[in-house]
């Protein structure tokens, strides 16, 4: 077992002024407790790129239509997406996921099929997927991330393509942060002001409708209130969750128990690493909260989570692009600790 | 001449929500503008780490011994800094290059010797440099900067290494910025309050003493009120410059003139932008602002100028660490404008 103090023992000593590399210095001693030593590595990077549609979309809560998820996906396997630049330029190696697009992709070349069902439910009316597509899900993400294991990777980041999924997040920020729901909520990737309180409108009345069906004594007239969930975790994630986001969750969970670093990008994706921590606590530890984006709210869950994000570059994509455009900083925190000479070989008068 | 419209139009028309790869987005255009093309390309990145000593160290305004220059310098050349791994990792072509350091490097290997003095002189007292050294230094930065072109590049990052070189940086800030002096001084990698005070104390003098020698009606007992400098600029950067600083003033210019990508990053190098900025102030459309780091005032220069800086971490070891860690966020600007599909080829309804 090597203690926090050894590993900050051989970081003070580094040829530096103690504290000079910042937030590197924070990012190689996470590192070095995740992977259990003083020479850590980065190896077989691995990014899932996860697609699923979303029954809420129905209601006009976003501004691109359903069809941009299946267009998208099938655009990654062509190589010209954020995604696939980033990944390239990174050495990630992607996986593009369907875990629930409403769309045939079953003869897609390059596109793993682990379709669920062909986007779930619409939330207002019903929970979004059944327990048994819920647990589907989770062992999704599970499975992939033992196939990453598999080809020897130990770091891994996680995006999203699923038109309508910031409305889930916005519940579950809101439900689990304790946060009005009005402030979770922004403008996905371009609602203006009316699309804002039309999804406000349509999220409050799908809560209520959730706390109805789930024996909450609120009423369905009056504003919600943000108090902390009555229900179970899961039957909130399975009630408002899309399949990817699910899977995320999952991938995640897993990713901790074989002790490997996760980067995590994003509103829908800080939302996941959220809810996956709701179940596992102890799952915060392996996540590096690579970027905050200009989505209303993210820095508010980011601050909930007493999570501080390494880079702020205003990418509001999705993808888990910001998690990609991280990666290099994380690659630097490790070379530090390598790489650098320490006070004694380097013949240096130690000056703190 | 390609214009901002014409860039603009490309970037609008790549297959994401408009504006969605954020700060990306603004380099990337940035990027085109210098280098006039849709077709930005990044070639041969090259690092110029410069070393010089300073008279002032004589006052006790930093915590670092003045022999750290000399030792800092040799063992960069053994390849263990932080300037050695994130030039590794990154691909720059360092060059370590001694323009004032107080010890004979001539002999060490990959170190090149530009050395003008051995430091400069004390200005608490008199002139760091002669007007002659001044033109010197700017020389030799042009003189590098003309090598790196020669070697194919096309984006250069400049470190330093210099105990004591905060102490010049705060007085730029101060005379250019006219913000008050005591908001101009930090803790350089480790001062104390006490340390801070003595420096205010020590820097206040020499800027009396400047005025002093510069026909100022400024009288030395009073303290000393931020005002727009009164000389020509190259008479304050002569005065209280170290010979580094100012090669890398002229390492600006320089590239500048030959439409090259600056990297700056560091509380030093960000106050010799803004030196060259008030010699010249188009050489600020070359700079990207790489990183801000925890000194006290480099956000309140950036501030000033107008800069916004790419990455805060925190960093504080100078060397230009920040910048060449930036680097990979400018890399994925360029790969975003010549790597993503646009909407046409992607097949994809256009959202917004």
């Amino acid at each position: 077992m090597i203690t926090k103090d050894e590993i900050q023992h051989k970081i003070d000593n580094l040829n530096k002024p103690k504290g000079s590399l910042g937030r590197l210095e924070e990012l190689t001693l996470q590192i070095c407790l995740i992977q259990q030593t003083l020479e850590p590595r980065l190896n077989h990077p691995c990014h899932l790129l996860l697609g699923g549609d979303h029954g809420i979309e129905r209601e006009g809560v976003s501004v691109s239509p359903r069809e941009v998820t299946w267009q998208q996906m099938i655009n990654f396997t062509h190589g010209g997406g954020g995604v696939n630049m980033f990944s390239r330029q990174h050495g990630f190696d992607l996986s593009i996921v369907d875990v629930g697009v409403d769309y045939d992709l079953s003869q897609v070349p390059g596109i793993l099929n682990r379709k669920i069902a062909r986007g779930t439910k619409n939330f207002l009316y019903e929970p979004a997927m059944s327990e048994a597509e819920y647990q589907q899900a989770i062992k999704v993400g599970a499975d992939l991330v033992d196939a990453c294991k598999g080809k020897g990777c130990n770091i891994l980041s996680i995006g999203e393509m699923g038109i309508g999924n910031t409305s889930p997040s916005s519940i579950w920020m809101h439900l689990f942060c304790n946060i009005p729901l009005e402030e979770c909520i922004g403008a996905g990737s371009g609602l203006n002001n009316d699309g804002i309180r039309h999804k406000y409108e349509v999220l409050s009345k799908a809560i209520a409708g959730f706390y109805g069906s789930n024996g909450s004594n609120r009423s369905n007239g009056q504003p919600i209130k943000p108090i902390q969930p009555i229900s179970p975790i899961p039957t909130i994630l399975a009630y408002f969750g899309g399949f990817e986001m699910v899977a995320a969750i999952g991938a995640m969970l897993r990713a901790a128990e074989l002790r490997m670093i996760i980067l995590v990008d994003g509103f829908i994706m800080t939302a996941c690493a959220l809810a996956a921590i709701q179940l596992r606590p102890e799952v915060k530890d392996f996540m590096i909260f690579a970027h905050c984006g200009d989505e209303s709210g993210h820095k508010r869950m980011l601050d909930a989570m007493g999570a501080n994000s390494l880079l702020s570059l205003g990418l509001r994509l999705g993808e888990g692009t910001g998690a990609l455009c991280a990666y290099p900083i994380v690659d630097s925190a490790v070379r530090m600790i390598n790489e650098m000479n320490n006070f004694q070989n380097a013949n240096i008068t130690k000056y703190f």
